[in-house]
């Protein structure tokens, strides 16, 4: 694979409602020249290398909602795009209790050919994908999802749907306003002040647009995507209207 | 010029100073295929048009502080670079108390052409230079050079040198701190609520960057920009030094 091809897709781009879906962590794929990092095959399939069940839900609720659905093709240990590259989680040495052997005493080199081949044509799509739809008057609201794992350094999580923000809260407190049946909180289990909210800070906050943080317990989506977003899809809806 | 020409130059593009440049509103030039908007040759020279001075003075205060320096090709009444798409400022139907006549009733297809063509290309190099110094361990700060008209709306203005900031003020008040022995003012003769800081907003702000607006009444620099350039230099300098 040359080294400049994209490590993103973008689905239904020219879908026509008012939400554009981003899905960061989609893939635990570790496409060459990365290769495994030196992980075994346990560690890739674990939470540490993706959000398992959050492409699958992202991709229901895009059909639903009628949404252009953007999401990475390579695994956030090689570079996490919720992350800026100064950030030590963008390649990160560790990631929970796992050790990432690949990205160990990282170079200056490497960290740029990282940078330059997936966090930046990924945040230049999702960022053009903004300006067109706004450039012919419409104004669309940004809604990232991810998972999370119920065991985390140990500890159960009761939490089974987080809803986060950035330092604009109103697509967030418009879902968490309205009954989904699930465990929720907001800003459970990360918040803005963990880093994690940059997809929006750095898309949906120039631009003005309402923005969203979607996070799903992954022992859920495990039992069905599609059940997921049908309890999501109308409450999301009816959000989005109301900040409109 | 085919369509995907691009409407923006990057000088000194690898420099290594702390400072990365911006002046959107460089060129009163307008290429083809837009041309003059119906405006007269007087209409085109003002500072409707463009910032007049602005680029001189960009590109000696970029020789002093070792740094990019990127600029718009194209003058702002064909896109105004320092607006989002949706502002009715980026393609504006009147610019103080000129009507532009190639701008009144824009289909969305024109709007998404320029935005195209223009907005996106300047925003993605701009955002693409900053991300590589971040990847390599640098920690830029972003500078936008700006020049303003002494009459506006018939009015004379008596500010000479304008420090203006988004929600980030570090920068700006370490310029402000300082004696340049011009009549200098923060926040004018415009700010953040006018939407004049949508390139530091967009750019800066989600990367956690310092950045800061300057403004410098045109008349002064008609006179010299290399002489201003020589009084703004090292208090630039000290002041980037200072919020390192």
């Amino acid at each position: 694979m040359p080294e400049h091809a994209a490590h993103f897709v973008i689905e239904c781009e020219n879908a026509p409602g008012p939400a554009v879906l981003v899905c960061e962590h989609a893939s635990n794929d570790f496409p060459s020249p990365w290769g495994g990092l030196g992980l075994n095959d346990a560690q890739r399939q674990a939470h540490i290398a993706w959000d398992p069940g959050a492409l699958g839900l992202a991709r229901e609720l895009a059909q639903r909602l009628g949404a252009p659905m953007l999401h990475g093709t390579a695994s956030r240990l090689i570079y996490d795009l919720n992350r800026p590259p100064h950030s030590p989680a963008a390649m990160p040495e560790r990631s929970e209790v796992h050790e990432i052997p690949g990205n160990l005493g990282l170079s200056t080199e490497e960290r740029l050919r990282r940078t330059e081949a997936i966090y930046i044509p990924f945040h230049a799509a999702l960022s053009d994908l903004l300006a067109r739809r706004l450039a012919v008057g419409q104004r669309p609201v940004l809604i990232t999802v991810h998972s999370f794992s119920r065991i985390y350094f140990g500890q159960t999580r009761e939490v089974e749907f987080g809803i986060l923000h950035d330092a604009d809260d109103r697509l967030a407190r418009a879902v968490a306003a309205r009954d989904v049946g699930l465990e929720t909180r907001l800003n459970e289990p990360y918040s803005v002040a963990d880093g994690v909210t940059h997809t929006l800070a750095r898309n949906a906050m120039p631009l003005g647009l309402a923005s969203v943080m979607l996070e799903i317990r992954n022992d859920l989506l495990a039992r069905s995507q599609v059940s997921m977003a049908e309890r999501l899809a109308p409450v999301l809806q009816a959000a989005i209207e109301e900040v409109a």
